[in-house]
This record gives structure tokens, sequence and C-alpha cells, in this order.
């Protein structure tokens, strides 16, 4: 996706309305407009990445620096329980905006917006070797 | 949960062994052992903290300025399409080891480990007053 035609980009830029939370010079943070538990929040970095791994570090680390303090906001703002922090990177991991953002989404118990969690176990050998093509990457 | 009980922070003592990936004075990346995608990782302050929003802006940072690279090389190094990023905060979110940790968690199309995600819109003046109960703790 173009940086013209970024729906974030947008907002960062005033031309599409938002409810700030949080805005200093390279990060904004915002609700959702479609959430999936109230409070729902977004929190982007101004510049325009489209992928997590596509943001220098330097972003990221400004980004991060502001996650706790947003989440436990948002957190007491809904009266939640708990939060999920969450970056999907790419289409197939959930990412519709293709502008890096970080979801806070506000938790409660049996409140059934994540439950899903398939945890299975390797066989033998199999994260070694996983593990050896990860850190080729590195 | 006492740091002495912390499964994570043996692992950081080398009292528990993992499948590391990455290490420094700050951040300890490693395969999880109970994988929900193969090359499930996960990215950790070394220093002990429950809670994503009771750990230090600088060491999120630090956590956080290394969360791309690790990704893109999770990612590439099991070939996925995509992934998510992900810190479950709280039992109710999910969290199941009192440590703060975000999971990288590799992704293709269609493979069902995450598929849900019930969003809605809010009534009239909604998001306003969550807004306002937000930005009153911030």
């Amino acid at each position: 996706m173009d940086k013209a035609d970024c729906i974030f980009c947008k907002m960062v830029a005033g031309q599409i309305p938002v409810t700030k939370l949080y805005e200093d010079d390279v990060v904004l943070a915002f609700l959702d407009i479609n959430p999936i538990s109230d409070g729902h929040s977004l929190v982007i970095p101004k510049q325009h990445f489209e992928k997590l791994d596509e943001c220098p570090a330097e972003v990221l680390a400004q980004v991060a620096s502001h996650l706790g303090r947003i989440a436990a906001a948002v957190s007491s703002g809904v009266n939640s329980q708990g939060y999920n922090v969450l970056c999907n990177t790419g289409r197939v991991a959930g990412q519709v905006v293709e502008h890096v953002h970080f979801h806070i989404i506000p938790r409660n118990a049996d409140d059934g917006v994540f439950n899903r969690w398939p945890a299975y176990k390797y066989e033998a050998g199999k994260a070694e070797r996983i593990a050896v093509n990860i850190c080729k990457n590195l």
C-alpha cells in the first residue's frame, strides 16, 4: 500500500478524525473504530512502515516505550482485568491496515474475545533444526 | 509469582535449558517449548517484571528494538508468510508465565492458529466517553 492511500497516515495528518489518546512527534495512540472489546486501542509510529520488521529499531523502541503506560491507562479506563498487546504482520496474520500498529485489547474473564491456543510439542530434534534456520538470519 | 519461582528467570539464569535464538545483557529470545506454530518464539527482558505495564519504558524500548529483526529471522527461518507479535497481560488475557514476554508466532494462510476477530461498532458517544476515562490515567 502506498503511503498516500494509507488510512493511518491520513489520521496522522489530521485528514481523518480519530479519538486520540496520546500523541507526540513519533507516536500516535487512538481508539480502534472497530473494537473487539471496549477500549480497544491502537498505538502506531507516525512514520509509514508497512511491517514491524521494516520499522527501524529506534522507532520500535520509541513506540514500545509508551506501550506499558498506555496499556495500563486503557485497561484501568475500562476496568478490564487484563489485556493483549498484538501486532499482526502480513495479511495471513490478520494485518488489515498496512501501517505498523500495536493493538491494545482489554480483556476480562470469559469474554470469549480470544480463546484459541493450539499448543503442541516438537518431535525430537525439530526445535534445534528450526533454531539453526532462524539463527542463520539473525 | 515470586522471582525465585519464575521459569523464565530460571532460563535466564541457565538453570533450565532453552533453545536460544538471541541474548544480550537485557534481552533473551528462545523457542517456545509449547509452540502454536513452528518457530513460535519468545522475546523477554532478562529482568523480572510480571506485567507489561510494570516494565520500565527503557526496558520495553530495548526489548522492542530487537522485535523486528528477530521476527523477520523467525519468519524467514520457517518460511512463514506473516507473524503475530503478542504480549498477553493477566491470566484472563492468556498470560501463563508471570514474566513479561512477547510471543512471535509465524503464520501462514488458512493455518487456523488465530481466526477470531469479533469486531463491532460503538454506539454514538461511547468511544468519546471511553477515551475520557482512559486519558484520565495517562
